[in-house]
């Protein structure tokens, strides 16, 4: 469908900016399909998953979580960042994620879509799951020494309020609730 | 709703680590509530928008970009990052974008939501509109000189086959999609 040869930006220089635990950032010199020179700010991101889970209810499982980037705590679907060795399995992550983050377990695990967040400077890939058949687990994996977090769950009415006033803000908790109104309209 | 003490981690030193014309990025050390230790790497964005337009036929408008990050070209919504000065006023931004990108004037722009798109290392908000009543312009404004576009309308069926190719693949365009099929679900 799509004619590359015409839009390919294609590398002349890269420098490493930052190599970090998280993201790696680098700046190119790109030559454009006219022939002129421009720079592309670059962040290399191991990718992510993000769980969409329900509890026995029918309410939105949600982690709230302080985000320093935000300076500020927000509510967000449990996710976070595949880690090495899960990269060509998602799914593993989004199991792991699902029962640090909730203490639940999902017998089922069906993968929704896979979106790119920030196409325009981060290739940050986001797999987002639905996991159904959930139940607590006794003794689950412990959360991330580095993460503080708090589960709620809420109903498409609390959801929705959540959205106005802002504490639920983000892409795919967004995306998540979307997903369930097309969901409970029978799509 | 959130009690934020809990929660909150406190910067003790930050690290700037590149100031670039898109992105800033910096290495924050912050005391967690339980008195740990953790870094965090930063990622500021200036925030930018995103447009939901339909041409005359109810066909979605997309344009196709090379995307340095991605290494390929994709089909996105019309979307462009805030300008300095437009800051308060995302909507001029969203009426500028459109024009560049597409060509098209809308008389209406109606805020559907705003979403930070990587809340974990990205402070990016990302607000997306709904134009309508678009028309052609004679002279639209030029588009920016490192940018090479081309524009596009789709069906829903095209939509969707896109979004399964992998054409469509970013978070803005497929919540867009979403956005459009509750639409035609009358919400």
């Amino acid at each position: 469908m799509l004619n590359y040869d015409q839009f390919e930006e294609k590398t002349m220089t890269r420098k490493e900016i930052f190599h970090g635990k998280i993201i790696d950032v680098a700046l190119d010199e790109v030559r454009l399909p006219d022939g002129k020179i421009a720079q592309r700010e670059l962040v290399f991101h191991p990718g992510g998953v993000g769980i969409i889970a329900f509890d026995e209810q029918e309410r939105l499982l949600l982690v709230k979580q302080f985000r320093k980037p935000l300076e500020k705590v927000i509510l967000e679907i449990p996710a976070g960042k595949i880690d090495p060795g899960e990269g060509q399995e998602p799914e593993l992550t989004a199991r792991r994620e699902l029962e640090e983050e909730t203490g639940y377990r999902a017998q089922d695990m069906t993968h929704i879509t896979s979106m790119y967040l920030s196409p325009g400077f981060a290739n940050e890939l986001l797999h987002v799951y639905h996991a159904t058949n959930i139940e607590k687990v006794v003794n689950p994996l412990a959360q991330d020494e580095d993460e503080v977090l708090e589960l709620y769950a809420l109903t498409m009415a609390e959801a929705k309020q959540a959205m106005t006033e802002g504490v639920i803000c983000d892409a795919k908790t967004i995306f998540a609730i979307q997903y369930w109104a097309l969901l409970s309209k029978g799509k």
